[in-house]
């Protein structure tokens, strides 16, 4: 490592989508591999790293509902949003024949963005804790009949055969990561800001809160829910907006939020993608 | 199967929460086990089965995506909601020691519900179709060196031995479940309606669609975004809310939904659990 670099975490093995993005977003990074998003959660925060890249979402499986739960819980701000287009392949070991394939192995996510083509295949699937990750098991593990899911790069970094590309359930395939540090970024002027929200149970009350928005014009890019994993049926609201927390109408919003709301946490303000 | 049985179609294997649904809450039923969700939808579809169990979300684990995603394509209608108590064990074979043991398999939401507890363990986390089939699992294949997080009954059901219970990170552990069918049952005055819409790209359009809701003191239980899995960032949203679609003011907000979404439709209107 350089003198210049600093260690950017990412979960996944070496030629994981998410160290694609580390390599080609973050200048000036030394990509440091973290078995699960826990992991890399907690070098976060004992500063075993200055950044951590996360995936936060895909156009066509949804949210990583873990990566939100971690986003809760965590003192990170968002610094930054990266969208990259997924290109997934059928990665084998050289010369392997489709016939004789058994298993599918792959991150689960991934093996939701492929559901039609798998169904057609009609071999086992087998869910891994990473998509590069499947393609080294098959190979240190020799096993010849399976074959993962994953990207050219993974293939090339295992030395390993692409069996086929364009796999996907759509090929307008998208994943958004978070670009995770300690502190917020300025203000660019074209920003959007996370927050999360807890509302009262009072039949309405999530239309209340979105009033807020509405009555100030600020335009919602995205809201999911998730449990609160304390109370059942108690649900959080992760909410992406355009404009930055410290903004006028953002603040406002905010102090609206935090006197109606259970909770309200802010995420992060970041430049749009 | 008697003549007065029915079959009924579950996702999983014998001693699996969904098995215990069906036969706990479905009464003259003959349970079906099919290997993934879609399997069991496609059942459904080809009247191989009268009605299906589905698990659609759970209170710590949050949603489960890929039933949202196959109720959105099916013309299967909701009959009813269950909600299960979820009581996890670790389960191994007779005598083991766990410091002996090595992976832990589960489904990837039996694993999301224990998180805390499988972060203490320490093991290798190995993903599965599903709970009860797991134990299957290590029991036909005899790796001793792995434990499963499943119910008692399927301990049970395979013969093999309870080592730890209370594993949850919360003992308030609920599943709901979907009970479907072909037809719409009649109201019963204490009723709930899950219906999916997708609204246009105009700031505050999801704040108008929730206005309708309030304007008629509807009460929201659930909302729930999903990708289209067409166009990328473009979600879906799916709507619990108190009421039937025959009620008058259901009725309209029905009508008031179709005029200004791209697309609604009701997946149905059932007793409340």
């Amino acid at each position: 490592m350089s003198q210049n670099e600093k260690n950017v975490g990412f979960q996944g093995e070496k030629g994981s989508y998410s160290e694609e993005v580390t390599n080609n977003c973050i200048p000036n990074s030394n990509p440091v591999p973290y078995k699960t998003l826990e992991d890399l959660f907690s070098a976060l925060k004992n500063n075993e790293i200055v950044n951590a890249i996360i995936p936060i979402e895909n156009s066509i499986e949804g949210s990583v509902n873990e990566a939100y739960d971690l986003l809760l819980e965590s003192d990170a701000k968002i610094n930054g949003e990266i969208n990259l287009r997924i290109k997934h392949c059928l990665i084998g070991h050289k010369g392997v024949n489709i016939n004789e394939v058994e298993s599918i192995y792959s991150h689960p996510q991934a093996l939701g963005q492929c559901r039609k083509y798998i169904k057609k295949l009609n071999k086992k699937v087998i869910p891994t804790y990473d998509t590069a990750g499947s393609v080294k098991l098959i190979k240190e593990k020799g096993i010849k009949n399976g074959v993962a899911i994953a990207s050219r790069k993974a293939a090339e970094q295992y030395d390993m055969e692409v069996i086929d590309d364009k796999i996907g359930d759509n090929e307008d395939n998208y994943t958004r990561f978070f670009y995770l540090g300690e502190k917020n970024p300025t203000k660019t002027g074209k920003d959007k800001t996370s927050i999360v929200f807890s509302t009262s149970d009072r039949a309405g009350s999530l239309y209340k809160a979105l009033e807020e928005f509405a009555n100030r014009n600020i335009n919602l890019t995205k809201i999911q829910s998730r449990p609160t994993r304390e109370k059942a049926w108690d649900y959080n609201f992760f909410v992406d907006f355009e404009g930055h927390i410290e903004d006028n109408d953002c603040k406002e919003l905010y102090d609206s939020l935090a006197e109606m709301c259970k909770f309200v946490k802010v995420l992060g303000s970041y430049p749009r993608a």
